[in-house]
């Protein structure tokens, strides 16, 4: 069985090409798109490889299964997909790492007393249909199957469409307590899209929980009108209007401890040079570890966009597009994971994950692994190969003590 | 013959379901796409309809002639593309005109001493390979066939690409000093862009000059990164850096008289809602009836860009995409055409058209009908029926007096 000589950093270079920007060094690797449908391919082959049972869920979840699907199983595993130029790293470096920490077990003779699965959660990152962990709101109905197959993208395909072509039936998307009763713990490892744990010069840490985040969409409508013909003061421009909310933004963000808010897309409508657009689209990212500063937050910026607009003569609507309160990871998990990690740091995060989703419904835990560069949905996303490979150890040392 | 009981309204009616969006009533006729090669195609047999004959040069002009092709010939027409979400008249109500114009010459019985042309330009907006005029700069040699060829559409395909689809072989696109030696005289018949005949309650005017305008493009630089891990003060985020440059543009055209500055494309790289953008990429049309405030205007940007993304840790850099210099329109054609429409006001545009790249090299004139909404590019661009229908009779009593 040649997988027992297979290393994270070397798996991880045999997936390196697929979706890569060969300008830029980002990935796209949107959920269902060619290439995160030839990454699926290749972990389902990785899978067989090791000899696990393969099974695909109502939702789309990959699961790779060591043992018999039993309830109350040990499960970990992560996510394909990327954010647009996003890195190497954040996802596939936990289906890795799992796939190795089996290996890593079987070769110590480790003998499960229960079956244990390695999953591969679709849409995670939320930047084909807008709505991050996807997979994981889908399994504990956190999101209705009714609004996730209404769903579209950016070229106007339904999230049904785009799931039936990928071979899952838009019509069984749904919760699954099933499959949900079949994850008795639940151990997430991931890289760190932070400083954390290079301000401590430690390799990994265990995580303690996820900030509060959210999305909303801001709708600022003005009059669209001809570049050339239009006198400035006969204007209500909603681009000159949608960047000064833009700026208070970030301003009233940055007038809040630990508050972070992000404008990564905006989209003037029509979209011409010559053209002064009717109207702007823009979405916003907003994360407090007090899901009552995120709220009002939001709120404050609401507000104050509207009257921003008005005196450009043009007018803001704020809509909330998804919301995940602050989540503790589980306190005895914790405890064990910190005696199997021993010296580990204890980080909370500052990114959403499938972890954060399940946490919810069943006992979760991260493990983060150290980035150099601190930088995360870039191409300078990195980890060491030493530290790449080091964590199917770790993970192999959680997961064998938890078993 | 039918094409004797054809109207201005009436033509237009035919081609307003061509490319239209249901939803806003917006147009989308980019060069060579389905809408445009179908107007293309219709005004082929419109013409075949009266007997014209039609030729398609090396550029992609298409030239309907009533009468031999002879130089020095009497040429009227415009275009019939469009921006993304523009009106129903911008280019279309200049070319059908036209040809209800020769039917209206030919009901009242005028014998041509000279031949006459209609002709219908590629890519007067630029909205799709981003240099506005281009088949009339190709002709006249102002865009080296080179450079057209590399251009290239927000999907990645070439110019040479999408010209060869169109039947266009983009090998001979050139300067053609024959197809110019034909145009004796060119007269645009277009809707106004702007409120100049609203105010004189006036439904045509006779064009003076065209703003000198151009385009640049900016690139903001930042530091792509996680939107959740990134706390505010370690950021630089070229969305709001970029947002600051867009206020900034804005507020010196205010500063000028008579200045007009749009950012109407904005584009954040990668463009991800959970990621600040490593850098963003926005466009600026700048325009002024002196061309000296116009170059002010620009570098005052340029400058002042640089250090105001500099206070966000970013790097500002502005290139020029295209330049036209202020045109007048030919002083004894623009007094031909003030006899032969008697009481029209003369006004200045604040668009570019092809009439204003010919007019470097033959005598060229302008008549602009009338747009009660003063706002073009956009759904709301609009054109009384009766306006549009006598429209044809003007332009049949500038020709016929031309002729």
């Amino acid at each position: 069985m040649p997988s027992s000589t297979a290393t994270v950093s070397g798996l991880l270079d045999t997936i390196a090409p697929v979706g890569r920007d060969g300008a830029t060094g980002g990935y796209r690797r949107p959920v269902f798109s060619h290439p995160e449908l030839e990454l699926r391919e290749w972990f389902v082959a990785e899978a067989g490889r090791r000899g696990l049972g393969v099974e695909i869920d109502r939702n789309g979840i990959i699961w790779a299964w060591w043992g018999e699907p039993m309830p109350g199983a040990l499960v970990t595993g992560s996510h394909l997909d990327s954010v647009p130029g996003g890195g190497a790293f954040d996802g596939p470096l936990g289906v890795v790492s799992a796939l190795v920490a089996i290996d890593r077990m079987r070769e110590r003779g480790v003998v499960p007393s229960r079956s244990l699965a390695v999953v591969v959660f679709p849409e995670e990152e939320g930047s084909r249909f807008g709505v991050a962990c996807l997979g994981s709101r889908l399994l504990t109905g956190l999101l209705t199957p009714d609004a996730a197959r209404r769903l579209t993208d950016r070229d106007g395909n339904t999230l049904a469409d785009v799931f039936a072509g990928a071979g899952v039936d838009p019509e069984h998307l749904g919760p699954d307590p099933e499959a949900l009763a079949r994850i008795g713990q639940f151990v997430e490892l991931h890289v760190e899209q932070g400083r954390g744990l290079i301000d401590l010069a430690a390799p990994i840490a265990i995580g303690s929980s996820i900030l509060g985040h959210g999305r909303w969409k801001a709708t600022v409508t003005g009059q669209g009108n001809h570049a050339g013909t239009t006198l400035m003061n006969d204007r209500a421009d909603p681009v000159v209007a949608a960047a000064a909310i833009v700026g208070l933004i970030s301003e009233l963000a940055r007038a809040r401890d630990d508050a972070r808010a992000t404008v990564g897309r905006f989209e003037p409508q029509p979209g011409g040079t010559n053209v002064i657009a009717s109207h702007v689209d823009f979405w916003i990212d907003v994360r407090h570890p007090d899901d009552s500063v995120t709220r009002g937050l939001v709120d404050q910026i609401a507000v104050e966009a509207a009257a921003l607009a008005a005196s450009y003569g043009c007018d803001a609507r704020i809509a909330e597009e998804s919301w995940s309160p602050t989540v503790g990871f589980d306190p005895a998990l914790g405890r064990a994971l910190a005696e199997l990690v021993p010296g580990a740091p204890v980080l909370r995060s500052g990114a959403g994950h499938d972890a954060g989703i399940l946490a919810a419904r069943v006992p979760s835990a991260m493990l983060f692994v150290r980035n150099p560069s601190g930088i995360s949905h870039s191409p300078e996303e990195f980890v060491e190969r030493s530290d790449a490979d080091d964590s199917a150890d770790v993970l192999a040392d959680v997961l064998a003590g938890l078993l």
